[in-house]
């Protein structure tokens, strides 16, 4: 795109912008934007990693009357820098251990940069045939990265939740209406998911992990013939690659090998580990991926995106569109023919920002082998953690060990409360944040270790606080 | 946010980037995004309206093997201005007259490149205090712009489509499943969703509109009675303000009082034409809109934001996390002392990046008043284009005449092929582009002129190379 001149006198010449702002101030304020981001990247280590602020002050300051006259655009960005991001989670900091860490890398903020700025779209391939082919392209990257077959086809939505609701519709489309089966661990979106859906109570069958906290096969054969011997339908498993509490991940083979034999849908729920399998050490883990109907996995979490973008992967070409295309007739000559994809017929969001755009230019950028040794290094984390863990028995007890970059432990002795009290202090600190959970009805501590930047040091200083109190 | 400088042997000093790009790379490729976009933003007059690419030539530019070596990001940015953005919508160009136009504002593009930069979310308020009264904010603002009751609640969502499902979803939990009432205008996204959300077919009634294109309140009474008659539960009706196909609004009072009567959930989708609220002229338009239970409108349409945004308005307070809460016990205390709100549990989505943060950021420093000017701006320059059309009889018939930004046409004598051919014709010259439809078979050219920007030598420009053929 050369910049080109268009001629002074032209009666077609249009305003920088829409609503009238000089361009030489958009461009100002543009580099202003692009400096305030990374001062703050430059400065994270005095930072403190989560603040939560209290709603009668954000109010006052982030609030107040519709703004009947323009205010200065300097002081709202700085406004939003101080307050509105001072009181949030800051995932992509080292140091923030809890849930699932945002780790994103700058080369992919650069990619949702560039789309925002073009205003770029990717709802229909009339509208949209670049950014669809970028959508097409990270997808079948992602795939071949995973190990999935290389028909597997996808749609980029903000989350886990959306992409999982994604893979049920698709499920239901392509089996009939049905049981859905699901363990304890299962994210609790999922049941939501699945009411909203329209499924019925005694459609939901939730059912008790094993003591590595898993879904047990023997459980799930039971289950199924039970239902069948009721009069209902079995319709789809719903696994998990590295559950958000532990990070343990159901046996997916021997789950494939039932629902092969019953002709259930198997969908996998990989939101947080399923980027796992682009290790060698993940891919061993999560041996039986590649048979799934369906899955799920965050590129916002172990994929290094900044939010939102939750990705769907497909297994059986064609799915999608069976499910959600609002005009298959059409579609079915255009996919025969050149594979121009609709992707507003790939899922409920007809509008749809061109999210793909950043996941293109972070694995342009860094490459594929960045993307690898990163994820490796979040898994090795957790092993260090667990063994440091391992060398104080007189303080710690391991409850669950190092999976896919999440332990969970707990303080000899300490209860819930005190384990709540603990993980509270250490955020107020400023210098580190983590969750507790419960865990059969154990209550833990929880380290998730996928940021890559995390050093040694702020594992064991961080437990060091943790210890303390 | 005072600039603070770390101590140099800071033991927890951290890189600027997640996968190793050196800052000062980073602060020049930011702000190379800066000036592409505004350099693009400021010769938008010589460039095409509309590209659509061949998916061979673009998979081989923009897809190929996965990277297994890192690439030059300033060809990358440059591959995808190019290549990706070169082939789609301009949808924010002053001749876009097509579909829906994105004429977003260069102030809420900063606001969204604040939140990517500092990879902000919201999802809980212990993660996003900040970010959620931000939301908070926003969705008051736009309620009493458009005259909702003050106690309306929001959340925002990347579209109609996923907006008008959010509302669905919290009709069916407030009056429990039956049947819902659409016209043959509704939007086609929105029978998909009721069937996504499990309603059978007996359950989605579409009702035939009358001739002006509208919901027939006769025809409404008839149906519901003749659906409780068979034994059917009604549920909710869905009125539109302003059709995609031509502006129309259904008779939102007329309606009211029927679901008023009957117990029926009232849902507005106004995704298109419910801004036209903000300017008395709209207001008249749309009267009875402020008694809906729900309103749906798009913000990346005629609130001038850049892609995605849609917001659902709720005018039952706590319906929303009624439907969605994962966690009902504990928000109910929550909600109950201080507005803080998880907005996780507004919508099926749970990771959601600060999607406010533009719409605050332009609502500030533009002011309310410029965004009422330039939706009035819309409204007047479908009038003019009514005007222009009505004065060349020999040519033209009106269709529909101008509603909320929206006039359709015929050229006289021509079929949909020719119409089709000519709007072909004007978008391959790459001055403009517009959509042929068809209104109870007859066909038509239809502009959409919501783009402030635009000026009636657009539009007469436009006209007559359409009528030139």
């Amino acid at each position: 795109m050369p910049p080109k001149t268009p001629p002074v006198d032209d009666p077609f010449a249009i305003p920088a912008d829409t609503l009238g702002m000089d361009p030489a101030e958009m461009r100002r304020l543009g580099h202003k934007v692009v400096d305030m981001v990374i001062d703050r990247l430059e400065r994270r280590n005095s930072e403190p990693v989560l603040v939560t602020g209290s709603a009668p002050a954000l109010a006052e300051q982030l609030g107040g009357p519709l703004p009947e006259s323009p205010q200065d655009p300097d002081a709202s960005l700085e406004l939003m820098a101080e307050i509105a991001f001072g009181h949030m989670q800051h995932g992509d900091h080292p140091r923030y251990f809890a849930r699932v860490p945002g780790p994103a890398a700058f080369a992919s903020t650069l990619g949702e940069w560039m789309g925002t700025g073009f205003n770029a779209i990717n709802a229909s391939w009339g509208g949209a045939s670049g950014p669809a082919t970028v959508e097409t392209t990270v997808c079948s990257w992602v795939a071949e990265m995973l190990g999935l077959p290389a028909h597997s086809e996808g749609v980029l939505l903000s989350g886990g939740s959306m992409a999982n609701f994604t893979g049920f519709c698709v499920a239901r489309t392509e089996i009939g209406a049905g049981v859905a089966y699901l363990t304890d661990q299962t994210h609790a979106s999922l049941p939501r998911n699945l009411r909203q859906m329209g499924l019925d109570a005694d459609e939901i069958r939730i059912l008790p992990s094993d003591d590595g906290l898993r879904m047990c096969p023997d459980s799930l054969v039971a289950a199924i013939e039970q239902d069948i011997a009721a009069g209902r339908r079995p319709m789809m498993v719903v696994a998990t690659a590295g559950s958000t509490n532990t990070g343990a991940t159901d046996p997916l083979d021997a789950i494939a090998d039932i629902c092969a034999a019953r002709g259930l849908w198997l969908h996998v729920d990989g939101a947080y580990g399923a980027p796992a399998a682009i290790t060698s050490q993940g891919r061993a883990t999560l041996a039986g991926l590649a048979r799934a109907d369906s899955v799920v996995l965050d590129p916002h979490k172990w994929f290094f995106q900044p939010y939102d973008m939750g990705l769907c992967l497909v297994t059986r070409p064609g799915a999608l569109e069976r499910c959600f295309a609002m005009n298959p007739e059409y579609l079915r000559d255009v996919q025969a023919t050149s594979g121009e994809v609709n992707y507003g017929n790939r899922s409920l969001e007809l509008t749809r920002r061109a999210r793909a755009m950043k996941l293109w230019m972070s694995l342009r950028t860094y490459g594929a082998p960045a993307f690898r040794d990163a994820v490796q290094r979040g898994i090795e984390l957790a092993e260090f953690t667990e063994s440091h863990l391992r060398s104080q028995p007189d303080t710690w007890d391991i409850i669950t060990p190092a999976q896919l970059g999440i332990v969970c432990f707990a303080l000899k002795g300490a209860d819930a409360a005190d384990h709540a009290a603990r993980a509270a202090r250490v955020t107020q600190s400023g210098f580190a944040t983590l969750s507790s959970t419960m865990l059969k009805d154990r209550s833990a501590l929880r380290l998730c270790t996928i940021n890559p930047l995390t050093t040694e040091g702020d594992v064991t200083r961080t437990l060091e606080m943790l210890a303390q109190g």
